[in-house]
């Protein structure tokens, strides 16, 4: 690579790994001025302002139409997802479309339909919205924005008054400071599906596979969790995958995570694809998954709710909270130990 | 153009006229479902839900450093504004970055110091952020989407109590559904600085002008406005510059409008770019002014407490609402009559 990362935006600073986060270190967080019930500062799934969860995300995902999903279910997925991982009822959403001149309309309107039914799905009104167009060649066909705000939902209230009976809660939201020494990590289902789907959907890719992307508005399926009880945190693994969750909740909390590799479900399909491109299961994204932390004695109840739900039929919990290690420790299938860092490169390069 | 605006989209439909508005109606109304105090058939500066206003913007400015500004300035202004063009005191904005890989840092952080800047001057927080780089030639530089959310301020409440004097008043925000048969239009200073200001800061354009963008927050300029009362609706008159804002209109409150142009205050310089280069001044792209409708008794006191702020020292009442006239018509300063229709192409494009 002939770009120098120190000088210019390579695209590291976008895969949602150490690049990324340093380069929002550095220049993106001296815009915290100290504001926020959950403020800038926390980098969390979303803000919270007023009592309101707040949040927004800009897909450019290529494909635009992939295996089980296309940008516009993307869209509306992966902002109502970061506010449902903050414990929030998704209410409204807005949409900035900018879009490349000589974009098929035919195409646009598929991308709005899809829009529509998933916010249909997940039971979120769109309510405002921007468009821009661009002269042919200044863009890669289309971008889109949206932001979401959301409201406390009674679920989480009920959530945060069970996890009280395990600890001190400074945070009436999903937050990672919310997270002791024991809780289990459940993870809702299959890792790795959206990557793997949009690697297999793009031109020129040699091999043949049948996966389709998870993208999966969860905000049912998290006011089903959360009507258990006593879930600390929960975020969505989406850039960077479970390796650069995993290491945010370890920095974030302060405390070590142990997993172990034999535990996380993946579909077989996924298995012989990342072996075969020798791709690390870790750091691959997801778009219809969660992560939780429940406090140990309530994870087989969380458990079998998730169970009950669309999107949470193969969730499993895959490891715990320890305060007696340092970092993220895999337990791989063969009984060895290795540490889990963030991601450095994208193993797949614009998921989202 | 080769390219036919039925089929694929057209830098015509991103114009902020006529092509724009049929292709929201087209395709992106479909999405309301009839949700919200404001909702997205309106088409307002900002929808309402649960009382808080909310608004996106997506900024595709070239290019990205001007005279009198940058895309950073812009992101926060322009956002800022659609919350306080609907009365809303702005509380936090969101900012989603996309960026082309090699882009430079120092830009970056010029970019991100303006924003700073901006913010403190408006007085509004960044809460929640996003990264995405795309691959060199998939985007020209960087786009911005910056969304907010804002609630309505003691000085909104103020003034529609006193607009009730005049009138009822359905909606307790600044709607084109409030202006009335007689309503002064009184615009807060002087039209197409900033689209003027692009052009000339664009390479291989000839003339040397020396005007600068207008771009700035208009919050507080309007809590001081407001703090008068008999503010029925304020727009900012962005992309379709006075054109399209006068025109939307009188689509939405069902009224003409008659305006004189010997009443527009235009800088010396502006008109001669706009004389040289054959622009029509009605169509031209602003970011730091607002056009406001004012019951007629209250219209000289608003005048007064815009010529006090910062922004609004050449403000001036330029014409009123008539219902015995159809659409927007123009005295011209010759004294004839011309109907102003919605822009159709785009005089500067990416002006925003």
């Amino acid at each position: 690579m002939s770009l120098d990362p120190k000088t210019v935006v390579t695209l590291l600073h976008g895969a949602g790994g150490a690049y990324m986060h340093n380069l929002i270190k550095e220049l993106f967080l001296r815009l915290y001025d100290g504001y926020g019930e959950v403020g800038l500062n926390v980098l969390d799934d979303a803000a919270v302002i007023n009592g309101i969860a707040f949040t927004t995300d800009s897909f450019t995902v290529k494909p635009i139409f992939f295996k089980g999903g296309d940008i516009g279910r993307l869209s509306v997925s992966g902002t109502v997802n970061d506010l449902a991982m903050m414990g929030a009822d998704p209410i409204a959403l807005s949409l900035a479309v900018v879009l490349e001149e000589g974009f098929p309309k035919a195409d646009l309107e598929k991308i709005v339909e899809s829009i529509k039914k998933t916010s249909e799905e997940a039971g979120v009104h769109i309510v405002t919205g921007d468009t821009k167009v661009v002269e042919r060649g200044s863009l890669d066909k289309i971008i889109i924005n949206t932001s979401g705000i959301g409201i406390p939902s009674d679920e989480l209230k009920h959530n945060i008054s069970v996890l009280r009976r395990s600890r001190e809660v400074k945070y009436e939201w999903l937050v990672p400071m919310n997270i002791r020494d024991g809780d289990k990590i459940i993870v809702s289902g299959t890792i790795g599906d959206h990557a793997i789907a949009i690697l297999s959907s793009r031109e020129g890719i040699e091999f043949e596979i049948n996966v389709t992307s998870d993208v999966a508005p969860l905000n049912k399926m998290m006011k089903a969790v959360l009507e258990v009880g006593g879930v600390a945190d929960a975020k969505d693994p989406t850039r960077g995958g479970l390796a650069d969750l995993l290491n945010d909740w370890t920095e974030k909390s302060g405390l070590g995570i142990y997993i172990k590799e034999s535990e996380i479900p993946v579909k077989e399909e996924v298995r012989s694809a990342i072996e075969f491109l020798g791709l690390d299961l870790l750091e691959l994204g997801n778009e219809g998954k969660a992560v939780l932390a429940v406090s140990p004695e309530l994870a087989r109840d969380v458990l079998d709710a998730l169970h009950k739900t669309s999107w949470g039929k193969d969730a499993a919990i895959i490891g715990e909270v320890r305060k007696d290690i340092e970092g993220v420790v895999l337990e791989t299938v063969v009984g060895g130990k290795r540490l889990v860092t963030r991601p450095v490169g994208d193993p797949v390069p614009r998921i989202c």
